[in-house]
């Protein structure tokens, strides 16, 4: 490289005085193509359009406009192109040049974080159980684009489109990033007129949340969604998807957790029948669903306050909303004066017990309650919904605080929601040209907070996991035996066998030793000249540093009897 | 769901004068909000630095004005949430009311597709098996944000800068969507401070192209990466990489392939001996990269009318990238009077040879064709560059071209790059403070093309892939059994058997039947009274059509059995 650098410094001295004419000649015409700037201002009033409308609604002086614009535009990204490779020329000098391309904070964008390694694995041991319940339950997989057409995001997520990231227009679609993978989903059904379909779904969306990223909330994480779609019969495939829920909390080992159950005609009922008008039981639905993270004081407060509720209606709707149990609250309810007068909340009611049976019958008595707190944000759902919440560690923060009998304050004692759904029978109808619906229920697991829970208790329990799969690393004992090495490489890799070792020519067999205790490599092989001689090499086993001669023929398959040992 | 019509009709009744309003105040306010517009014209111009930098920056007054605008959208944007929710209740009605929501066309954005549960089980076959291959070599995998900080991505991709995705100015940072796997690396070993890793990503990355989806080209595909990181002897990491390659594309068994080599210091060393001035290296690597897709005569021309070079200059490259072989082409070519005198080419070529005899040692000299047309189009390589490319199947649809022997017109006889990759030894420390630099070399797995000819090859063999993994189907042989069901479900799915069943109460048992005929399910589990008052279960072997009777508590013993049998 350093023969190279006096050529490098000669161009950038001749082309020094270029850079600086460059750059003045961008920043002029910067100036011009600002919006506001001096001249482009009368040509953005009239070009706007282009950026609500498809490109070939325009008239043709628009459109003399709009091509000087993009030509415009061409030069500056020329300009910005040229001034980027002299930079990229200079940064090449390394060392003694002064870096000058790098003047911003190196970081990644607010809300998101790299996976290094260690999280990789733990993050592919999750998603794996994830995917063999899903696949146990008969689920296919589909995937989405990242993005979707605008319009397909608009008017699905109440209050929460504030959170939806939207793409630049640079020209053509108008588009959004996903908020999550049930309304692509629903898109895909109608599009593609699906009307049965047991899909799960794997991949990141994307919220402009700001988040407390200690609790494993993120602008960009992972959703895995299981979804069943199809005319059934009621409650067969909502107590499955509770089962499922129930499953993968199993399966993945972090700790205690209940599966709170309730349905939105039952809520619906319930408001009606403590008087609160149709129009706002969507906004008392969303202060309701706010009891998991504020204690009911400030949701009242809310309800009374900003939702225009009257103080009786709101005591009313806190009464209902202390209540969690199991069937025989379900009975309760079923006889209450006031729920049962009103047709929505029985057959919420007569849902909740058809749900808990078949819960039972699937074991799951002791995970799963019947709990009026529960609202969900969302405004889809239209039957039963449910979350997953894992409780406290006995070993929690707040140990002061006794085990709570009543729904709201146990609220507290749980330490967070890591898997929720429910049902939603309009959502692809809202897609179909005919409004042909098609019935769905699911559930969504939050993986980043149970990454962010198995995270830190790998971090307590120092255990190191692997992040390679090695078997073997093939090592010189002395130098000029790197050809030798690729040999013995290229026979173990057409062998099916996991090997690397050091791209140095002539690496220390200390280093190399170390290299495969640090990396948790089971088995080293050990050129030699003397041996190789004979056709032979050695076999190490790191842990216990015994060595045995093994012919090289022979190396691949005593690599896999050792592994399999 | 119809009795809650009547309700829902009259809050639409009584809240279409507030929708019309709303609809009125909406438009006039985004009239107001444009830019361009009737009073943020003012605003803009001094609240257009909130878009280049970071917002602390403001003097007090702007800071006020950009109050005013975010204000003024989350009016805007509150208006179109509760137009949207009214008309989502409106849909809500389905059926008899006339759809208003759905207006635009139901797709995916351009360039991008959805993957159906075929496809899935296809593309994760493949990505299986690519996993496989950068593990046996040591690989450990790594994931960043789909988006970066938009100054992270510039002045990385010469001409191809233009096709970044950019995301919309919502406040706060400038972002962008990753181009490719490479600089997110780059800025990933910078930002951690990390000096050696051999680390695989597999991601989706963004192009805003023009892309031909019929030949496997999106805006949004996947890519699998695989680099080697670190500072270490010549040409030891180069060659795995080729080695990769080679082992992907024979594992994928996607038909006849070549990889092609060449290498950076060469084409500029030639470049210098035909008389380029040094400032046109890259803009003429560019041209010559265009000759897999165009013929001589285009690229000759596109040098000497776009790049101003000389036609003598032109003729003398043309000479050279004709050329193609193996190591005696490397002897012919250090004996070259006008490339032995440039220090480097001789570089370039003494890389060569020895990168050809560690391949040769790889047993990959009949796979690898030193291939002076190569170019490869992004900006950061600074060694070794190669790419894999698939040969047309004897089968192809030009079979008038006979086989040919020189480099310029064989490329016509192949379908496309698979694979791609060099050493780029500069970009990390563009984005080091200190510019410190961390050589890198890597590849790239072009799997959408190889999506794409894998499934026209099951598209033509009408072989129907399996997209669910059931191992058995639970059915009842009569009605009044569904509760049975759930408890033999609820059994199998304990034991860990992959298990479905109708989500009807009494469905047919020539409609089950079917449906493992269709899902390619092979046992079907069948209930009966007479059977379950044994404690019996029949198991139905799908294509056999054979029936046993089982004993319930080894029923999930027997499918296993099954399973292995």
């Amino acid at each position: 490289m350093s023969d190279s650098r006096e050529q490098i410094l000669e161009q950038i001295k001749e082309q020094g005085d270029l850079v600086r004419q460059l750059k003045g000649a961008k920043e002029s015409k910067e100036k011009l193509a600002e919006p506001g700037g001096v001249r482009a201002r009368s040509t953005i009033e009239k070009a706007q359009p282009q950026q609500q409308e498809q490109q070939n609604q325009h008239e043709p002086q628009q459109q003399q406009q709009i091509q000087e614009q993009q030509q415009q535009q061409a030069q500056i990204n020329k300009i910005d192109e040229e001034v980027a490779r002299l930079l990229a020329l200079k940064a090449q000098l390394g060392g003694d040049a002064a870096p000058t391309s790098q003047k911003f904070t190196l970081k990644t964008p607010k809300g998101t974080r790299d996976y290094a390694p260690q999280q990789m694995t733990l993050r592919q041991g999750v998603l794996d159980k994830i995917v063999q319940v899903f696949k146990r339950h008969g689920g296919e997989a589909i995937d989405t684009p990242v993005f979707e057409l605008k319009e397909v995001l608009t008017g699905k997520y109440g209050e929460d489109s504030k959170l939806i990231y939207d793409l630049k227009d640079q020209g053509g679609e108008i588009l959004s990033m996903r908020y999550d993978l049930t309304v692509p989903l629903a898109r895909y059904l109608a599009m593609n007129k699906i009307s049965s379909i047991k899909r799960y779904h794997i991949a990141k969306v994307y919220r402009r949340d700001n988040p407390a990223m200690t609790r494993g909330r993120y602008r960009e994480f992972y959703q895995c969604d299981f979804d069943i779609a199809g005319t059934y019969d009621p409650m067969l495939a909502d107590a499955e998807c509770v089962k499922i829920v129930a499953e993968i909390l199993d399966t993945l080992e972090i700790g205690d957790y209940v599966i709170k159950l309730n349905h939105r005609q039952l809520l619906d009922g319930m408001f009606e029948a403590c008087g609160v008008p149709a129009e706002s039981f969507r906004a008392i639905c969303s202060a309701v669903d706010k009891l998991d993270k504020s204690p009911w004081a400030d949701v009242r407060k809310e309800m009374v306050t900003e939702k225009g509720l009257d103080e009786a209606t709101a005591e009313m709707i806190g009464e209902y909303v202390r209540l969690s149990g199991g069937t025989e609250l379900v009975e309760q309810l079923l006889a209450d004066p006031k729920l049962k007068a009103v047709p929505n909340a029985v057959k919420g009611l007569e849902g909740m017990q058809l749900l808990l049976k078949y819960c039972s019958i699937f074991g799951l008595d002791k995970r799963v309650s019947f709990d009026l707190s529960l609202a969900r944000g969302l405004d889809y759902y239209t039957g039963v919904i449910y979350e997953g919440v894992l409780k406290a560690e006995p070993s929690s923060r707040s140990p002061a605080k006794s085990p709570q009998q009543n729904g709201e304050t146990a609220e507290q004692a749980t330490v967070g929601s890591v898997a929720g759904g429910g049902r939603y029978d309009n959502l692809v109808g809202m897609f179909d040209t005919r409004g042909k619906a098609v019935p769905c229920v699911g559930v969504s697991i939050g993986v980043e907070r149970i990454f962010a829970v198995l995270e830190a208790r790998f971090a307590a329990s120092k255990v190191k996991l692997r992040t390679n799969d090695v078997e073997a690393y093939v090592a010189s004992a002395h130098k000029g035996l790197h050809e030798q090495r690729l040999r013995v490489l290229n026979q173990l890799w057409d062998a099916g066998i996991k090997a690397e070792h050091s791209y140095k020519l002539n690496p220390k067999l200390l280093v190399q030793l170390q290299h495969c205790e640090e990396h948790q490599i089971p088995l080293v092989v050990v050129l030699g000249d003397a041996e190789l001689a004979q056709g032979l090499v050695k076999l190490r086993e790191v842990t216990t540093r015994q060595e045995t001669s093994v012919k090289l023929e022979d190396l691949p398959g005593e690599i896999r009897r050792r592994q399999q040992a």
